[in-house]
């Protein structure tokens, strides 16, 4: 097992990676307030895991309630949201209960906004068992649900008390999402780390194959760049920004083709293409470069363009990006491999530019 | 116009009081991130106070968006919450505009929760127009909404950056709604203020007859009272829990009766009396301190009782409070006038038969 900390003060959290741990809750009873838990996960994820988990949890004494939510993106919404307050609340759940997410980013995200808000917060621990989740999601403390005009639109930040990342549960992972997940790993090393870069060029083959090393080094290396940016800037206030990059045109493709139709991890990686090929537009980035990023996201198995909804289209759903200030859309643009930066003075023009070139 | 500060770092903010402070936008101003608002109000308030706030603001060059509300309890939930996040993405309202809430402590309390949530987290400002917003609500971050199963049961400790208190707005309040906000004022002396409640002995119907000095000076101590609470335990770890004398009890008749059919602050006076009530049988407080409890209740116009759901249906409803530890009840009962005090070890049968006695 490696560890890592995240380093918020007395909102830190460590990061447990390794190969079963989720048979080991040992690691989650220091961490519990009282010996009382609730776990949400999905219906994909809970008959794999959730047996296991909750028995291993009995066995040191802990009482579990746990609810099943229907699984995927379409279902980030508060009716869905509301299934885990109504069994918070028939089952009289308090203050000083925890809430364990078991399942990937979806489960994650809504069960860490529940946590936020029920009876005014309580605590959360996040058990992710997807690639998506254990390289992203579950580190940093946002949480959100949908609306139905905006991804991520109502949401906290709110941090869990411990991640718990099992690297065996991907072994049942379908290879799209292991792919979605990919694209995750491969935007650390476009933002902030060239070298990690260079090892997933020579190395990708070995993450679509799920050798177990490769993949607990990419995991661990995903999160320590993740920690260190959420230490630094824990609300997104300036540098966490860079995390976004292919963010703000994947949510206007999730948006636009109906939540579920693409994996949020697919529609980052065709937004990274088009984020990619505004940066050699103005000159940031050369062909060779949108080449190297092209090339890499395809072997990982991601699509590197964007469905056709039109360039306005796009446009319209990216004005409800969260990152919009003073009406001016901030995007998260390439100054080299492994270098992001903040853009606001990109015209709609070449904007729309970028995006008709990415679309296929 | 007085000002007093609630002492919380970085999260601080001033409450300004004062008569007309409305008409005076320019005290807004210097606390909106950008010049751009959107304001909450309900059918009741909107009507009376929103043109003219509107014509202020716009007056100085900011750009305003409003969103009126059904008033009341019963629309404290998640679809009438709803109407603010639509409102706020369809005019595309941005992480820097700030959310006015103008109105009670409905509006408050869900524009607070809008703001903390909506892109996870917007400055807002309250603007209350109740007598129990300005002495209560308004101050001190709590904010939420209803479920079915348990009042204020979703929600966020989330600090506005500003508190207006027009008491000009008082002047339009209904009878039962200015005795509702009594409530509070009384409270303040109960737990905690022992010299505020003898003069509210001395006063209490110049309040009920909304005389300006007497409501700037019960408003200006309640606030005071609050602000101290809240500096020293914002997120109800220990001493906030005091503010809730009555609360839980109160909570109880509100559900049970159905949101709206006693106002929140009429449910809290019949829940005081049941607290004094169990104090005095626990040999606390005498039977004279319940008869003078009881009497500035009646004089300042309020139930003195609650509705007879019956002992067993209370205990039910109560179970659901926010304040319960590891299954045990913690009330909030006196010691004395003026000295509220956290107690978890009162017998089912023993609350029960408080209860009953405090029906009618």
């Amino acid at each position: 097992m490696r560890t890592l900390n995240v380093a918020l003060g007395d909102r830190g959290y460590p990061i447990h990676i390794g190969r079963g741990l989720l048979g080991d809750p040992s690691l989650i009873l220091p961490f519990l307030r009282t010996p009382r838990v609730a776990i949400v996960t999905n219906d994909v994820v809970g008959p794999l895991y959730l047996d296991r988990l909750q028995a291993g949890l009995r066995d040191l004494g802990v009482q579990v309630h746990a609810v099943t939510l229907p699984d995927g993106e379409a279902h980030k919404d508060w009716p869905t949201l509301n299934l885990i307050f109504d069994m918070l609340l028939a089952e009289r759940c308090e203050r000083s209960t925890t809430l364990l997410a078991l399942g990937g980013g979806v489960v994650g995200d809504m069960t860490g906004f529940a946590a936020a808000t029920y009876q005014r917060g309580v605590p959360f621990i996040q058990i992710p068992t997807t690639l998506l989740s254990q390289v992203d999601s579950s580190v940093g403390g946002k949480t959100a649900i949908n609306h139905p005009l905006g991804k991520n639109m109502i949401g906290a930040f709110y941090q869990p008390k411990l991640v718990l990342a099992d690297t065996g549960t991907l072994d049942t992972l379908p290879a799209r999402e292991l792919a979605a997940g990919l694209a995750e790993v491969i935007k650390y090393g476009l933002i902030r780390d060239p070298v990690f870069f260079e090892w997933l060029e020579s190395n990708i083959e070995r993450l679509v194959a799920r050798e177990p090393e490769a993949l607990a080094f990419a995991i661990e290396r995903s999160c320590a760049n993740k920690a260190e940016v959420v230490a630094a800037d824990e609300t997104e206030q300036g540098e966490r920004a860079l995390l976004n990059l292919g963010h703000t045109f994947g949510h206007a493709i999730e948006t636009g083709m109906g939540y579920g139709a693409w994996l949020h991890g697919e529609a980052v990686a065709a937004g990274t293409m088009m984020a990619a090929e505004l940066s050699c537009r103005l000159g940031w980035i050369g062909t060779d470069d949108v080449a190297r990023i092209e090339a890499l996201h395809r072997r990982a198995g991601l699509p590197v363009h964007g469905p056709r909804l039109g360039a306005a289209r796009y446009l319209e759903l990216m004005a409800h990006d969260k990152k919009v200030e003073a009406g001016r859309l901030r995007l998260i643009l390439l100054r080299g491999i492994g270098r992001a930066v903040i853009h606001a003075d990109a015209t709609h023009t070449a904007i729309a530019a970028a995006i008709e070139a990415r679309c296929a």
